[in-house]
This record gives C-alpha cells, sequence and structure tokens, in this order.
C-alpha cells in the first residue's frame, strides 16, 4: 500500500474519501469491540477507528497494537460528532475508520512517555535519542532548525554568495581554544586539527577572487563544556572582498529578516540599532546588551569622588568608579537578606559586597543612607539615576571590570526576577568599534578581542605600525550582532597586508619564529595580491536555540554530546582496536605504563 | 570608492555611464603614454585604458602596476573601435577610461600563470592553491560546484526533506574502511571517529519520525588515495521512511534532473535506464557499465565447449566462460604487438594472456585462427558476436570474474582510443537487484555488497533467516545509481527488523558478542518500532567532477590533499606541541622509542 497523505494533514477536505497513512501507535484506547488509535507521524496525530463494522481483519491488528508499533492502514475519512470535535488539532474534525491495517515493526515500551512534558534526565533522553526526538517539541526545534537552515542557503544564493566547502582536516593552531587533534598514518607523528573555525580558509577565498563566500561549517573546540558549548558545533560563515563593515552588516541583517520571516513568520525592523563598544559597557556594563529593558548603569563617580562612604570615594580616587543601577520599584521587592544574597553572589566578579540604598519620601533609607544625608548629594545621585520614590539603587564601586561584571549580572537577573522582559520580543542590535585587543587577567597576557586577523581602524593604524606606540590602544573594524543580550555572532573586516598582519602578531607575543611557523603559509599569501575583506560568522545552534525558544542547545541539535562530550547513544568516545592505534603509530598513556 | 559592477559585468549597455571596478591585474601593456590594464574579478575581465587625458594621476597608478595587483578604479566606459572589437568575451565591445586610480594590494611575481593551460606540478598548485583557484578553469569549477549544491538544496526543500546534521565526532566502527580517529581529552585512551557515512544516524532519524532526511555531509575514509579519492569527502545523503526502491529512486532522478537543469542548463530524459546487476555483469563484465557505446560481452562458452583449442573447451570444462568483445574495424586498428600488449596488461586480472581473431573475407586470421576453420563453428561466433569482415574478436577464458575484468576492461580502453564515446552524452543508468553479498578474495570470506544494514529481496529472506540456508545466495534491494561508466552513488532499502538484522550481522561473520560491542546500540534501537526505510547517497566530489568536465576531484575541491594525504598550503598534518599530546595522554610511536 502507498502511503496518499499523512496523518497530521487528514482534515474534512478529505471526508468520504480513502486514505492509506503510516506511522506510530501514539495511543490506545480499547471501548470492547471499539479500539480508537491515535496515530502519528512527522505532519501530526489523527485518530483511526477500528471495529468490525470497518474490517475485520484490521480490528484483530488493532488489538494486538501497543504504543510505538509502526502500522500501515487503510481507511475512510468520516466527520466527527459534534462532541467530539477538538478544534485545536487539524485532524480534530475527523476520524479514519480503518478497513485493512498491518503492523510493519513492533516496539518494546519506551523508557520515557514519546510527549512534551517528561521529566527525566539529559542522558536517558540522549540514550534513546530516536525517542526522545519523536516528541513533538524536539521535532518542532528540529523542523525549525532545517527551516532555518534552509532561508540561509535561499538567502545567500540569492545575494551571489558562493558556498565553498572548506577542509576540516588541516593544521593545528593553538592560538584561541583547544584543538581536536586528529593523528596522520602516512607520517605517524604528525597530526591533523579540527578547525575552530574556517577562518584562514575563507580568508584565502577572498585572496583566490572569489568575491563572496558563505558556508554551513563544523567547527570544533575541545574545551569544557557548559551552557551553550558542544565539542562540534555550527556556524553560518560568511565573508565578501571589498566591502564595508556597513555593507557586512547589511547583508547580516537581510539574511537575519530572511530567517526570522521563514522560521517565525516575523518581519523585523531593519536597519538594526548601532552601539559603540564603549558605550555599551558604559551603560550596560557588558558587550553582549540585552536592550529589551532599561535599569542601565549610571556613572556616579563625580558625584561620589568628595563623599563620605570612603568605599565609594577612595574607589574614585583609585581611579575606579561609582556606577549604580536603579530598580523601579525595588524598595519593596527586595529584602534586606536578600541583597546581602547578592552581595555574596557578586563577590565571584570581584566585588567586596554589595552598597544599596532604597529611595523614600524622606530621603534614602538603608545602612549607608547615613553617608548621604546631603540634600544636594540626594538630589544629584536621583537626577543622574533617575530613581523616583520605591526605587532601590544598587550600587558597584571598584576597577571598571568589576562594576560592570557586577551591575550588568544584577540588571539581568532582576530583570528576569521581576519579569521586566518582554519575551516576544527579539531585539537585535550591532555592538561596534571594539578594542582591537583585550586584556587576559587570566593569562596576563593582551589577547586578540575577536582574533588575529582583525583589522584595526584607519585612525588606529599607527598604534600598530609605529614602534614607539601602544598597539594595545587600538580599536578595531569589528563588530558583533546580538540578541536579547546574547552574542550571535561577529565580525570584522580582515587584515590583508602582510605588514601590518606582522606587526599584530607582534602585539600578540609572537616571535618572528612562531609567526612563522604557525601562519607563515598565511603571511605568504599575503605577498600576492589579496583584496581589503571582512565578513561575519554567526553561532547556527545558539540562533536556533533562541528562536526555537529552548533553554539548552542540545535540543536543537539531532545527536549532541553530552557535558561530558560523551555521546550516550553510541557510547563515543571509546577505546580501539589495537591495530587501529599501531597503524598510526600512537601509544595511550596507560598502554605505555603497562610496559614499564 | 564603492563598486558599481563586477570587470565582467561591463558591456555595452553600460557605454557613457562612470563605474567604479575592484580586482585583479591580469595583463599590462604599456604603449607610452597609454596604458592598457586587463582588470580581472569573479564575473571575467575588461580592458582598462589609462592615460594623461583621462586621468593624469591615474596614468602614473597604472605605471606602478604589476600582475595581481589589486586595485580600484573609477572610470567611463566607452566602445571600443570595431576593429578592436572582441566578440567572444562579454566585455569585448567596450574599455573603460579610467579617472582615478588606487592600488589595494601588491603582490609578487606568482610561481605560476594565472590563466587555464599551465604546466606545473600538482603540489605547487596546491601549495600556492589561492592562486590556482584565480585560474578560470578552476573558478568555473568551484562555481559549478556551488550551483550543484544550491540545486540540492533547493530540490530536497521543495520535495519537504529535511536538513539535519548528524555528528561528526562518533563512534568507530572498524567493518569497512579503516577510520579517522580523534582522541578524547576527557576520557584519555578513548576515541572519537570521524564518520565514512551518516548511514547510522541518518537510519535513527528514520527511528525518530522525521520521514524524510538529506544531508550534504562531509564524511572521512583513511585510506589509501588513488583516482577519485580524498581523505574528507562530500556526499549528499538521503532516507526516506516508507518508501520502497522506486519511490527513491523516482526522487534521486527528480534531484539529478534538478542538477543537470541548473549546473549545466540541460534537461535530461527521465526515468532513467534500469539494469538487473546480473545482466549488467553479463553484458558489460562491470557493474559500473559505460552504456555509450556497444562492444558488448558476448558468450560464447556453449559454442567453445566443444572447440579444439583448449585453452577454450578446458575453461568451459572447469565451470568457466569464453566471451568476446568484437571490435569494429579493429582488425586493421591494431597490430599484432598492440595485442601482445593488451595481453601483457591484462595479466593483472589474473588472465592467462588474450586470444584474439580478425575476421576477414576468408574466415578468421591470427595465431589461433587454425582451430576455427570448421564453417559451422565460425558462423556460430559470428552470430552470436555480430563480428563482421574487418572486425577484431577478443577473447577471454577464464572463470566469470577474470573474463569480466578483462573484456570490461579492454571494452572501455578501446573504445577511448577508438574515439568510440559520444562526450556529449550523460549517460545515467539504475544498476538494480544487486546480490546482498561479494566474496572478497583479498580477505577470503564474504563482505556486504553495500553495507551491513541492506535489506534482502523480501523472496530472499528465507535464505537469512532459516539456519539451515546459505545466506550468501540472497539477493539484496539495492541499487547504484551509474553516469558514463561510474558509479554516482548507491542505496537500498534498509533493515528495519531486529531479528533480520541480527542474521545479517551472524552472515558476515560477526559473533553475538562482536556484534552487540559494536552495533548493540543499534540493535537495541530497532526494538522501539522503526519503519520500513531507505535511502542513497551520490558522491558530491565525483558529480561535480563529471560535470565540470575535469580529470580529478581535487579540481572540484577548493583545499584537497595531495596523494599522500597532504595539504602542501598549510602543511597540514604537522608535529603538534608536546602539551597537546599530553593532555590527550597519548604518546606518539618515536617519543616512546628515545625513551626506552
Amino acid at each position: 500500500m502507498k502511503r496518499t497523505t499523512y496523518a497530521g494533514l487528514v482534515d474534512e477536505k478529505l471526508i468520504g474519501e480513502e486514505v492509506v497513512l503510516k506511522g506510530w501507535v501514539q495511543k490506545r484506547r480499547d471501548l470492547g469491540g471499539l479500539i480508537f488509535i491515535d496515530l502519528r507521524d512527522i505532519k501530526g496525530i489523527v485518530q483511526l477507528v477500528f471495529s468490525e463494522e470497518y474490517g475485520e481483519d484490521a480490528l484483530k491488528v488493532a488489538d494486538q497494537l501497543r504504543g510505538e508499533y509502526v502500522i500501515e492502514v487503510r481507511g475512510k475519512v468520516v466527520a466527527r460528532a459534534d462532541k467530539e470535535v477538538n478544534d485545536k488539532m487539524r485532524t480534530g474534525k475527523v476520524e479514519v475508520d480503518i478497513v485493512e491495517a498491518k503492523i510493519l515493526a513492533t516496539a518494546k515500551t519506551p523508557p520515557f512517555y514519546i510527549q512534551d512534558d517528561i521529566n527525566v534526565s539529559d542522558d536517558l533522553r540522549l540514550k534513546y535519542r530516536y525517542l526522545d526526538l519523536r516528541r513533538p517539541e524536539m521535532q518542532r526545534s528540529i523542523l525549525m532548525r532545517n527551516r532555518i537552515i534552509q532561508a540561509v542557503h535561499s538567502f545567500f544564493d540569492s545575494q551571489e554568495f558562493i558556498d565553498i566547502e572548506t577542509p576540516t582536516l588541516t593544521k593545528s593552531t593553538p592560538e584561541g581554544a583547544r584543538d581536536y587533534l586528529v593523528p596522520s598514518r602516512v607520517y605517524p607523528g604528525s597530526f591533523y586539527a579540527l578547525p575552530q573555525s574556517p577562518q584562514q580558509f575563507k580568508q584565502l577565498l577572498m585572496g583566490a577572487g572569489f568575491d563572496k563566500y558563505y558556508q554551513i561549517a563544523r567547527c570544533y573546540r575541545d574545551e569544557d563544556l557548559r551552557g551553550d558549548r558542544q565539542p562540534e558545533f555550527t556556524q553560518i560563515d560568511m565573508e565578501m572582498s571589498f566591502a564595508d563593515p556597513e555593507e557586512i552588516q547589511e547583508v547580516t541583517e537581510g539574511l537575519i529578516a530572511k530567517v526570522m520571516k521563514d522560521a517565525l513568520g516575523k518581519e523585523v525592523q531593519l536597519p538594526f540599532a548601532k552601539m559603540s563598544w564603549d558605550e555599551s559597557m558604559a551603560r550596560f556594563g557588558t558587550d553582549q546588551p540585552d536592550v529589551r529593558f532599561g535599569m542601565e548603569l549610571k556613572d556616579l563617580s563625580e558625584i561620589m569622588k568628595n563623599v563620605d562612604f570612603k568605599v565609594f570615594s577612595s574607589a574614585v580616587e583609585n581611579g575606579g568608579q561609582v556606577k549604580a543601577i536603579a530598580v523601579p520599584g525595588g524598595a519593596d521587592l527586595y529584602s534586606r537578606k536578600d541583597l546581602d544574597a547578592f552581595g555574596k553572589y557578586v563577590e565571584r566578579f570581584g566585588a567586596k559586597g554589595l552598597a544599596w540604598l532604597k529611595v523614600t519620601d524622606d530621603g534614602f533609607s538603608g545602612p549607608i543612607a547615613k553617608f548621604f544625608g546631603d540634600d544636594a548629594v540626594r538630589d544629584e545621585i536621583l537626577a543622574k539615576t533617575e530613581a523616583k520614590v520605591g526605587d532601590l539603587l544598587l550600587f558597584a564601586a571598584d576597577n571598571s571590570r568589576v562594576v560592570a561584571n557586577t551591575l550588568s549580572y544584577l540588571r539581568v537577573q532582576i530583570a528576569k526576577e521581576q519579569n521586566m522582559i518582554d519575551e516576544s520580543k527579539f531585539a537585535f542590535l550591532w555592538i561596534v568599534d571594539w578594542p582591537l585587543f583585550d586584556y587576559d587577567v587570566d593569562l596576563k597576557r593582551y589577547v586578540a578581542a575577536h582574533h588575529p586577523f582583525t583589522m584595526p581602524n584607519e585612525e588606529d593604524l599607527h598604534y600598530l605600525m609605529n614602534a614607539d606606540e601602544d598597539p594595545h590602544k587600538a580599536y578595531a573594524q569589528s563588530y558583533d550582532i546580538i540578541l536579547n543580550g546574547l552574542e550571535l555572532g561577529g565580525g570584522s573586516i580582515r587584515i590583508h597586508r602582510r605588514d601590518i598582519q606582522e606587526k599584530m602578531f607582534e602585539a600578540l607575543g609572537f616571535t618572528k619564529e612562531s609567526a612563522e611557523a604557525q601562519f607563515g603559509y598565511f603571511l605568504n599569501a599575503l605577498d600576492y595580491g589579496f583584496p581589503p575583506h571582512g565578513g561575519l560568522a554567526i553561532g547556527l545552534d545558539r540562533f536556533v536555540r533562541l528562536l526555537a525558544d529552548r533553554d539548552n542547545i542540545r535540543d536543537v541539535i539531532a545527536f549532541p554530546k553530552n557535558s561530558k562530550a560523551v555521546e550516550p547513544l553510541t557510547s563515543a568516545p571509546a577505546p580501539v582496536a589495537t591495530k587501529q592505534l599501531e597503524d598510526l603509530g600512537i601509544f595511550v598513556a596507560d598502554n605505555d605504563e603497562d610496559k614499564k
């Protein structure tokens, strides 16, 4: 029997017609001589009715059916009785009287229900991923991912971008995250690396004259996993020759608008807002601001440098800042205990506690209110923070990094707790004009804010090119695209001149030799006429997660790894045969121990 | 200056207009006060004219230009003088008088010319791949690859197939080719493997209910490289639930028709011809027949079993065959020396020389003609082979494998030498009804003709399921798609029942334990209601190579490996830092030697 339509598409237009359906038994109700089966397929669920009247043999088949059996059925579409109509389902006005039925596959009882709200461990879901993926919410996520992928291809093709596949067995570049390595059999002791991004290759493609490149590219990072991270992830990757940042941003906006339209049916307003990195840090304390709500950071350093409260005044004196956010109506929302808990929490950012003031009819209240009795100072604070009676002021006084981290955390945390965020909004925002370098406090050295191939601003080039200037003062032609307070992607104009690229490596602490060893082939390439170029990459997994409204990227990847980088379904990674390692000329440490 | 159009698009419609162009200096001719530059970009080449009259400063810039410099220019499109019109180029009727010019990047002299016919080593081309890719024929190949990729996405999306990404860090399955391994850092001594194909995952997706899946998937095989092989390659991968072979073939034909239309502008005739594997082996001695020409193999075993020529009669007596091909007009085309050379060559297939007869007015001539003096036998041979006076008969007498390999080689080789093949034709052909197993003479055991997940024909199931029958007699629900004598891809209906899958592993020599160890998760999955399903995979690289009419798949891959699996551009694979190996808990053999 050939399927004539999908279970989920059987509706009143088919009443009176015979259909052949194939799918899974979602539910079975036996009313004695009358059996109802909910039949599920990729498009949805329809109700089948088995009775002696419609098909004697079919009824016998129905009698054997259990959940998740795969069946094919032939039957007639009929209208349901009025009182049995379910308006929430496309198929809710009809049912199918089954004439003929056949079991295509039986099924054991699944370890969890095939429905949306299940309460089982992630690893169990991943081990039985083929069952987990049968659940409607998972199917919706994967289908939305497909719609997004189709939109990406269709958009870039319409803009004459060329899909070019770049290698995934390539060279290790220890700058950046840890590489996954692949031992070579032909050259034992040598390794390929899986790429962290197609960065060098897409730049080489610009050098090769391809003008506009894109790829939905698999990328790899061997890092400890948290939140949105996976060992292998997917990137929407693009690059353009002869383009300025505005042109690249315009293309990106077109892409995002197309994706939003095709995946969610939403029109987005173009162009997106832009904000400089400096402004974003000043107003939000982060380069990934969620602009769907206020509570911006206000700089009170000028006011505080002369107050009696030493914590504030000395912070300013020592080159730091005092900033605050005003929580609307916060005076009644948070108890002293709550605020102590916040104070404890923000210690992880280096803050030495949390200072706060409640705004009352009679001025400020709270432990440090006594330092702010002066009406003039109070008025200045209220003016600057725009705080009103009933609001709560939260302060951070420290170096700019601690202040930013503390207040940006509190701002978002409180907004979430107080439902201040309009979750139906998609707030896209460009953060532009980034610093070229970032000081890594753990590594105690400068690293590239984006990556070592980012072009400085024209007017800042001298910082790099003049030996007696500080390259780390340079700002870059780079830009990130933010959605609802999360980085969706980022890009930059790239360095297309060898002399600048060499200075960049130098500023990152490379010697001539180490730059040559790692990136010599790339520096050489720049000798042969590279066009000015730039591009951008968007993290596809996170983008899908946000549009599909899921909490974890694992829910938008068909077969993800767990937080230990394990795939519980196949049990990868796993030990391999000794012969395989011999072929590669490698030993694992334990084997080696055994030999001694 | 913003580019207003592409160099390659400047034509007579733009005469009188000002354009801004950006691209590479292809050629420079200095006529003293008048400089002509051929400017190249992704769309083609246009002639620029620099003179004092049009732009004094621009002329000075032009004076500095060398090949592969990157420039931007502003100028006016003018008509060329009639005698200077080049009708072969889109831009051949015009030139651009340059008002303003700027050098965006200088270039060293490239190691080879940026033009189609260059005679340099493959490794030099790969080392300077960014220059090699600037050559028009390489750009055409990569652009055609893009058109094909776009056609694939567009086709599958239109048919409601779902693009689902499957993992590339997964479990090693030593059945089949050698895996590339990726050491795990979290679990030292454990390894991921890069997938040889998404086979298991796409079947699991059918089990998950996704109904129709496709993916343009990167696959990996660590095998010695020859001809069309690369360590990483790309597969157009698809799978359908509840479909029979005909439906899968119909979808594939639709896909190929769309690709041929979009990439080459060619309409192909659907449906494609089908031939059983048995028939293909009998008529062409291969399962990848090139049907663009005749010279089919004719079975003369019946006739030869009683002839005096022992080589022939004893071959038949011993259960072998005597077959022949008739080369039209071949009597004059090949000398005895040529035929001796063929005889020498086919020894690699196990043949013990090559017997031949020329058909003359007076019967046969040649060393073995004396055995075929009998008119009746001669007439039978001529009738069977349809050979005419002037033709050459080439014989093979041995077991069926040797005969097939010998004659299928000679058939194709001679057809090429004698230009018997219409190279403008695209001959697609399905080879269907394959044996389920293939006896591997090297391994001395049965292997899966396709792979271990292939469903036997319904009527042959008993061979597998009954303990006292020979499973290796079964034929399979599998099919290959052939283009011009090369396998483009292949597929099958898959096993969706655990009992059959277990029998299949058994017939391949797996023990219960080894099957469980390698494929236990997959067998378990089959317990939970898997739909009947099947699919197909097409080798994208070879498909593009054939449509782009290139000799080597390296020419249709942007950054391929050489025959030693090395990427000469980045020098991957390469030694890595000791720290990286320590993190992974592995030693390379040489390091280990050092320690002793």
